[in-house]
């Protein structure tokens, strides 16, 4: 099989660190991703609302599909078939695939788990499926993203004991996973779990780390527990996980979220904030959030943000995209998309430059308040 | 008023006739408009689902926005307040409004029409508001389209006594436009009424022309009369319309009425046609229409049209397609209008080089079967 002369397409450079805080480059098949590097949702094998040209124009480095949406429909044969997910969405650059398994714990009608898998029913359909460490592995080499993920159990923060077990179950399957994985031009992360939980976390980390992944990934944060409840548990894990790889922060994506990640040591964020706010109307901003809908903005003749130098700031005024909400306008949630995206990636980009001139610091201090 | 300065800036150049087809050069203040030209409409200043940029990538060469639609929200006095609509929707090329009369006629929730104009009542809100002459020219000077229309009425083709009357008045509201009409930085084009009647639309031809439009319109067809009609009446209107302006088909937008159209020397249509299919997953093909979501599609790894050239054809498979529409995502809209505004657009450039190249009547025989 081809992919298998492609063995060690993956690596990752780190090019500087600052503090704790990372710059590198990812090598994969699809090619070159710069870190610190933020990747947008593209759930369903789509960043919704834009189009693979205009994704490349914001400078996305990498983005995210969802194996559970994809398996269910259109089904990851049907996507192998027809080429796997780069040519199937036409992405030619790095994808990642999720396992799976938080979409089941979190969207599946109902499910049963036990230490071989779950059984969850489709919320498309009712359909019932059986998802398991093998299983996940295997639709994610159909799917055939750059960097895969090991099937995780994410529990409820505060919950020690469901996490002690969720924990333990997330070990043995990223072992599994580990067993089951042979498309070597992939890249599988294994996934620490633990809650808000210092000691759990730090026994997560000592044992995903000895599995010597091609990159970790810290999961089951910013699922409701505190931010400083976050930063701990960052600074309990980082530290621990293998400096010479990536780490993986699942399903961040707020400005100050990124800050507190990259100064911890944090590589790779992924999150469906910035184009599901887009679609709610609002836009990101160092202030906050504007909400767009607002009457205020009714002949505000304004950019989003007159410092920002993305499509839409550049052409638009906040009046134009009161209208188009208000006419229930699809653009309104590709330019939303087009700037929250932008905030995020540019914020990324600055980060990286900021570490390699050494003054990440300041720049974060500047940019928390 | 500056605009004083810019009265002669629109006008048109015949560049070739070849039978009764034209190929021309329209000069407007937002520059050179080639026709024949098929104008994408955007009734609340956008073209549902696209980017000014992409528009632009598909070569559109003349966009239509509704004046029913903006005077209503978000209101003539604010798009002027922020601009006009070039500014405001980010559109530097020509732009065409229609007079807000046709909509009243088909969308208002009620209406009471005399000699001075029509009171309805919004869609929106169920407001009472009145349209005259006078006001729909007032609209569309705040609006500030490069071509703007008279105020019609536009009757029900086969009834011949509604025809008559609404023929007189749209004749009296035509002067009447005529006389409002300040800003000559915009063209004003005249429009022809008389249903499916010979005589009727022979007379109104007569008058319309007699007005001395920089361009004239022929509106009333492509609601509910017949193809052969339709001709017909082309055959007597365009004829007396004078040959040294531009003629404008309103309404129309399938490639048989284009290339029809045209062979009896019409210049410019519009139609929501390409983007209101895609919106209902229907690709525009040289044989027809293919509804996307048909299952014979699932693993169909084509594209919607192997010949054709447009960013969707060029990058995405049937089955693509296929998956977004039924995963319910925004991006199959986006992307099959780009296919369906390419599909018109490239026709109407196609049949310029024919006029242009002394084969239109061959042209035309080839595409129409």
């Amino acid at each position: 099989m081809s992919y298998l002369n492609s063995r060690q397409k993956f690596s990752f450079d780190l090019i500087a660190q600052d503090g704790n805080a990372r710059a590198g480059l990812i090598h994969t098949t699809h090619g070159d991703i710069p870190t610190p590097v933020f990747a947008p949702v593209g759930t369903q094998a789509t960043v919704k609302s834009l189009t693979p040209a205009q994704l490349s124009e914001l400078g996305a480095g990498l983005i995210l599909a969802n194996t559970y949406h994809l398996y269910l429909r259109p089904g990851d044969d049907l996507v192998a078939e027809l080429g796997g997910l780069h040519q199937f969405m036409n992405w030619d650059g790095p994808i990642l695939t999720d396992s799976g398994g938080f979409q089941v714990f979190s969207l599946a009608d109902s499910r049963v788990i036990d230490d071989e898998g779950v059984i969850f029913k489709s919320h498309i359909d009712g359909s019932t499926h059986r998802l398991t460490p093998q299983k996940a592995i295997q639709i994610q080499e159909n799917l055939g993203a750059d960097i895969i993920m090991a099937l995780d159990e994410c529990a409820p923060p505060y919950d020690r004991e469901y996490n002690q077990q969720a924990m333990q179950r997330t070990h043995a399957w990223a072992s599994a996973c580990l067993d089951a994985w042979s498309r070597h031009d992939q890249a599988l992360f294994g996934i620490v779990q633990g809650g808000i939980f210092p000691d759990l976390r730090q026994q997560s980390a000592e044992f995903i780390a000895s599995l010597d992944f091609p990159g970790n990934a810290i999961g089951g944060l910013s699922v409701g527990e505190k931010k400083s409840e976050m930063h701990a548990i960052l600074d309990v894990v980082n530290p621990i996980l293998p400096n010479d790889k990536p780490r993986y922060l699942m399903g961040v994506g707020t400005l100050e979220d990124l800050i507190n990640g990259v100064m911890r040591g944090v590589d790779i964020f992924d999150c469906v904030l910035p184009t599901r706010l887009a679609r709610h109307n609002s836009a990101m901003v160092t202030t906050g959030r504007l909400n767009l809908v607002n009457a205020g903005f009714a002949r505000d003749p304004d950019p989003i943000d007159r410092d920002c130098t993305c499509y839409t700031c550049q052409n638009f005024s906040r009046a134009y995209l009161r209208h188009l909400i208000r006419a229930k306008e699809m653009l309104s949630a590709t330019l939303l998309s087009i700037h929250n995206l932008h905030y995020l990636i540019k914020l990324t980009q600055q980060m990286r430059q900021a570490i390699i001139e050494n003054r990440f610091e300041r720049f974060a201090m500047d940019n928390l308040e």
